[in-house]
């Protein structure tokens, strides 16, 4: 199962594929969509949803993850991350797949298992979860990764579940 | 001159076309998206966006015109907001149409004179200016008119200042 994890935004969108192969988590590829401040915003979310469309197409995920509202930022940023966010959201929808979501919690515990932990912290994890030599930057991206590598893990429950359903 | 005013939500978006010829406002079609709940997200964005892409194919505006964030809401609806603008703006964005956007305020000027006006008011000025037998409904139709008709008077303005500005 071919997971992407996005952490979106209008400047920086983190995103990162991460294939699971039985137990074992495989970045596949990561990194930013990046647009120019001073580009009208139209024209930034018009290459955040161009950009999120090719690596849609290029990597093809089988599911996608997306960070949940965070409480703490303002609201003239939350307009700005959703509007990013919907075109993200069209593109997988047009290609029909499922978009899930996950809070900052809910991602910490999964990635550190401490709903708590520190930023640095979750990005340790991920680069030891996913054996990299270093910690992906700019932090969208280690933020990215960390989303889809809480995806794998609710995945891996979610089929349990059904395991044990079905019997 | 033709202007799309929009109001946009994620349960409705209102829409206005509006016709500027001289100095008079003819309006063309208004109405609205609407999205069920308990529909996911994903498809709700998608049904936003292709309903607005039909549209602006069908009524070709010069230009579209939205509501800017409003402060006094919350992040939680700041962000579903935000989703559904992001789709709306991207249709624009695609078909090479300018996207202008306007405070509650400058929309209360333009059309009540008054910023602080009351909702009521700026709905019977709406139906006034644009010579209409009754208050548009819901709400959000009327306030995507009254968007428009500050586009198109804020247009106005703004070829005015462009002929001085050429002499």
């Amino acid at each position: 199962m071919r997971v992407l994890g996005i952490d979106p935004g209008i400047a920086i969108v983190g995103f990162g594929f991460i294939d699971k192969i039985g137990h074992k988590l495989v970045p596949v590829q990561y990194g930013s969509i990046e647009t120019k401040a001073h580009t009208p915003q139209e024209e930034r979310l018009m290459q955040v949803y161009e950009s999120a469309c090719s690596l849609l197409d290029k990597y093809k995920p089988d599911t996608v993850a997306v960070e949940k509202l965070f409480f703490n930022r303002n609201v003239t940023t939350a307009f700005a991350v959703g509007q990013a966010r919907g075109v993200i959201i069209l593109a997988a929808a047009q290609r029909g797949l499922p978009v899930a979501e996950y809070t900052p919690l809910q991602v910490k515990q999964a990635v550190v298992g401490y709903g708590k932990a520190e930023k640095r912290q979750v990005q340790e994890m991920v680069k030891m979860l996913l054996k990299l030599s270093a910690i992906p930057k700019p932090d969208d991206v280690a933020d990215a990764l960390a989303i889809g590598i809480c995806h794998a893990h609710s995945a891996v429950l979610t089929e349990k579940i059904n395991e044990v359903t079905r019997r």
